[in-house]
């Protein structure tokens, strides 16, 4: 493996807690490189997923924060002025095309289309990428996939991602996970007990239920690490779900009661 | 032939299962050397076509992924600065042009006008590519032709080619090829038996029908061979075509439902 | 003559038609080196005619395609950096006003403001280009004349030439040929006979009834001309018809029918 | 005076016909260095006026033709790359504050607004101009004077002078001069006899009054001056008014009819 | 700790009077290097209390104002040329999580969004920083910490985080401190007499009542010890809230007379 | 005193005609430092009072005239090329904020964001000027002090300053001064005799309760002074006051009368 993406290997087992078959449906993608489309929610764990498959896999993984401010270049790499002269800088796209990585383009529809129409000839059976300004055909490394999360609630007319770029993907669904495993999985990254870390998925739940009515979003699983993170730091329950759940999704003042109202009932029974 | 365009040489005859006399018709455009359009849906085999085309004529193929925040320089080419002052680098059109190789602009409804408008005095009798920022003026190689790919269904009232832009090239006409075409194709480019590759082919027709009511855009045939490339893989059949042919295409519950139910109905007759 | 500007000079006459007194207009025009404005639809030969009356003048012919990423530098010149610091290079505008060539400026009604004002001040009895960011004050060349072309059923109202820039020029009305002419036109640029292109021609015809009835633009010369070479070449009339006239011009079924049938009509008598 | 703005020394005395008191109100404007502001409608002779006030008053003329592309920079100078590193280079404004030049910014209303509040300081008793990118405050030469021309018939919504930028400016109205004048102007300019001169006028007073009424514009005297020009070459009198007056300002054919129609009337008196 | 930080050290314990138990939250909060946001009304004293806990905690702290054309080369860092070519400039929030302080990105809200994507990756457990131009992986630092502001009643459709971001956050609220409270902190930080200040306090509760009924936000906390500061130079108390309080807020004549009587009202009892 | 600011002393006393006690609240502001807002309609005395008060305490002022292309680089400075690399170079706030000037903002509300951001952390307690792109925090000298001016019957809906940033500054009114004043201030600032003056100022009065009436904006002291200048050099009073009070404030016929009107009026009394 080349030198230049050794930094990105994921060293240590990142905890991920499979809720149904999508490991092995994700290696059988693997094994013919179809590029992947993770869709879901903010904070439901797409990303550390991503981190999973690339551990299990033993591939080395290159992540961007896709913006609408992005360019083709922030991508695909540009030239720089040094002392010789200009050198070309490959970007994330092309370091991970030429030398074997997983590319994982997250929140892809932020991206302008020129991001997006990029990563077209990487996706169909031509595996290549062109670095037009460089004049130079990269044939993609074998070990070479492309990932992109899109959170299918969140486009809005203006912003979603073409058809014809959609196509070239397949799709794998994810949600927060079921309450037990919800559960399980907040007691395993917080030092707090599977009763309380119970109390806090129940209080997500309803407030995922509230979603559409009101709030935006519901409250992900991270945030309730967050809140678990503080308990077990001291901080009292009612505090630290204000502070980590409530205060951050919503300002309407009924809301933020009625959220309130149920950190009080579940941290009472 | 030069060099600098030998890479772009189609080595291997890609697969390409004709439907009507496009050989025919796209030999004798060249031939006169007549710009063609390629009209046709996203996925349909248009950029397969350009490439058996090329290499049929052993010709070198050139393919740009239009897109709207590309520039003029982009294609044409630039200045760029190294420790002796500055050099002029061709973009992928001039190499074309200069060296003789058919370029392939793909979604060019896509691109700016400058993008658009830089071809027409390469698609009259001039045949000429002035460079204005370099001040030359670079009269095609014989061997250069100009092929822009567009899909119909798509341009909206914002983006549309210009009528003179349009008007300087010929069209040929694509689709999703007949049913027994496409399951001989889908067998072709998998390892699945021609049974199971009619049975993706009857779903995706289905999914073709309901475009306009409640999707965008029908299956593609390079969606139906991911499927088949899973299944060929071990994966079941209902996991594969929920991953490669449902999901991506459409978020919507009832339509999903409605897809889903087409997939049973196919793979348990 | 400089040589810079030799390599403008048309070498052979190009075939043009005259229609009317265009040339001798012209030719009083040009003796008095009024601008000029050349207005007419999309492939009618307002091009051909500039280049037959370059040629005819004996003087070179600078032909800039605008469009609205065109900046005014893109016209007039830029600094550009070698090893020796900074050298000024002179756009087309300024290489045509300095050397004493014919300036054709293609759709200037595309090109943003600061390329249209540019020209003002070459356009009225002073007949000088200031180079602001170089600080000179360029007088133009005796022989140098400004020609824009001006499609006038195109403009929106978003885009149209100022008063102002208008006021500024004589205006030439251009037009597709008469029927006699254009078969003469079109058998003597194809290999087809004068039968064959008159039949071309009666089709074109009934096309260019049907603009703004659904259709944008009529069918243009040009494409006659691409319909004549793939008949030349042997391709079947029908086939050649529907690739060169009639797929490029509309997506419409019904129209597509309506001229398909125009030309099984026009081919059978 | 400085070598520099020698160059813009109007050498020869314009040709500028007196309407009113409008030649001693601009030398009194000038004697107190009042900034100027000359309204009028396009081509009636604010260019030329200032031209001639400016050889009449022996001081450099440095006009700049504004448009929305310009920026403040355009105006004002830049830093500029060469082998010594990067030097300043006085844009028009500053070689004319500096060096004491008339500085002629015509259209001004087109320019964006970092173009017209730059303009401030030098248009109040201060008289300098802050080079803001270079550090140096510039103390107006005693001989500098700002003139701006505007056409009130123009100004949209979107585009109008800030009145903080107006209250800046001393007016003088310009309108197309009596026909008695105008057609002293046409056969002083053009070598045709005032009887034809006449009959010039009389046509664009008819299009004049038209304005408002299918012409955005009336016929200027510009105008004219090209019609009589190819008259005198020997173009037929029909010829030169369709081809000078009549195309370039209208493509509506009820329009160019009634004008056309004009032209017929008074040359057959 | 390093040298490139410890200007950004805050010397002198800043003034801050803790309104409820945010001190130990927030303390609770930086011990599991929770990104924190700050929400709350402008001049409430978020800006005062970041850097109060940046300084009992002994942390810099590097603040940003945050503005809609800050590009996130802005936050990040950039190449610069000199004489040996381009070396890397950090920005302030590589600095910060290079080096270890809290970085406190201030009106967040008005960034665009790539400024806002950029922080994501340092929020979740992964704490690194995507240098994508670099192609550097920058692991935070053990002390960094991100805190961002928030006025929640400021953001109006076109501009509020995205769920996404915000969720990554644990939240506090903040508000003007109650009437003794803030009479206490107006004659701390001036040279009033707590009468004075508390006379003050009350002007500031009245207008805070208008809010959303003619006045789009209340008085200040800041504009309070601004009108304490001017008193206790010896200017006229009516004189000095006039200056600092009403003018300052509204032009609207009935809203400053409501204001100018509610001064009079307090400082005549 | 720094040299770098020397050459921005205002040498001369500037005529300025106190109307109430700002001069006196503008001492006392400055003592505290407070940032100042003064507020008034254009051309009633601002910019002066600015100088005059900058006379009077003895401090360098840089003025900076605002527009809505400026960027905060503008303002707080940027890397200039030369031969040795780059360099940085102080803008004119981080000069006045690093040497000790009163650093005046004209129209600031017409800046982006970005300018107006930048001045927040100079404008609290801290007193500081952060240059990200140069990784510097510049403390205020003590003698800095920023002011701002604002005109409140301009801002539109799109543009009006934060309440965030409004409420960082002190605030004065300006108006144009009463009758008797301002008739001193035109016959001191030009050689007209008291009663011209007064009948000018008569004028002007009428003008200015026609504002809102069909005029944007009444006639301001500055014009007056540019009639009176007229007058004082001969021009006959008539057309003084077409050229310098009438023309340039309105293009329509019965407010030209109107205005005409009165200054027949005031003349022949």
């Amino acid at each position: 493996m080349s030198d230049v993406i050794k930094q990105y290997l994921v060293k240590d087992e990142p905890y991920y807690r499979p809720v149904a078959d999508e490991v092995a449906l994700y290696e059988a993608a693997y094994s013919v490189r179809m590029p992947m489309m993770l869709k879901g929610p903010t904070g439901c764990g797409k990303t550390r997923f991503v981190e999973y498959m690339a551990w299990k896999l033993g591939k080395p993984l290159i992540t961007v924060a896709c913006n609408e401010d992005m360019t083709a270049s922030d991508l695909v790499g540009r030239f720089l002025l040094d002392a010789q002269g200009t050198h070309w800088q490959d970007g994330p796209l092309t370091t991970a095309a030429r030398h074997g990585a997983i590319c994982y383009l997250d929140e892809v529809v932020e991206a302008r289309q020129d991001t997006t129409v990029v990563i077209h000839p990487l996706t169909d059976n031509r595996r290549v990428l062109p670095l037009e300004k460089k004049g130079e055909l990269v044939n993609a490394h074998p070990d070479f996939q492309l990932v992109i999360s899109y959170n299918p609630g969140y486009q809005s007319l203006m912003k979603d991602l073409k058809q014809s770029t959609k196509q070239r993907f397949g799709a794998l669904d994810f949600n927060y996970p079921e309450s037990k495993i919800e559960t399980e999985i907040v007691s395993h990254e917080t030092e707090v007990d599977p009763a309380t870390a119970g109390k806090l998925v129940s209080i997500a739940e309803r407030a995922r239920n509230l979603k559409g009515h009101g709030l935006d979003e519901g409250i992900s699983t991270r945030m309730l690490i967050y809140a678990g993170n503080l308990i077990a730091k001291g901080v009292n329950v009612h505090a630290a779900c204000r502070m980590a759940l409530v205060r951050p999704i919503t300002d309407d003042p009924d809301m933020r009661d009625a959220l309130d109202a149920a950190v009080v009932t579940f941290f009472e029974k």
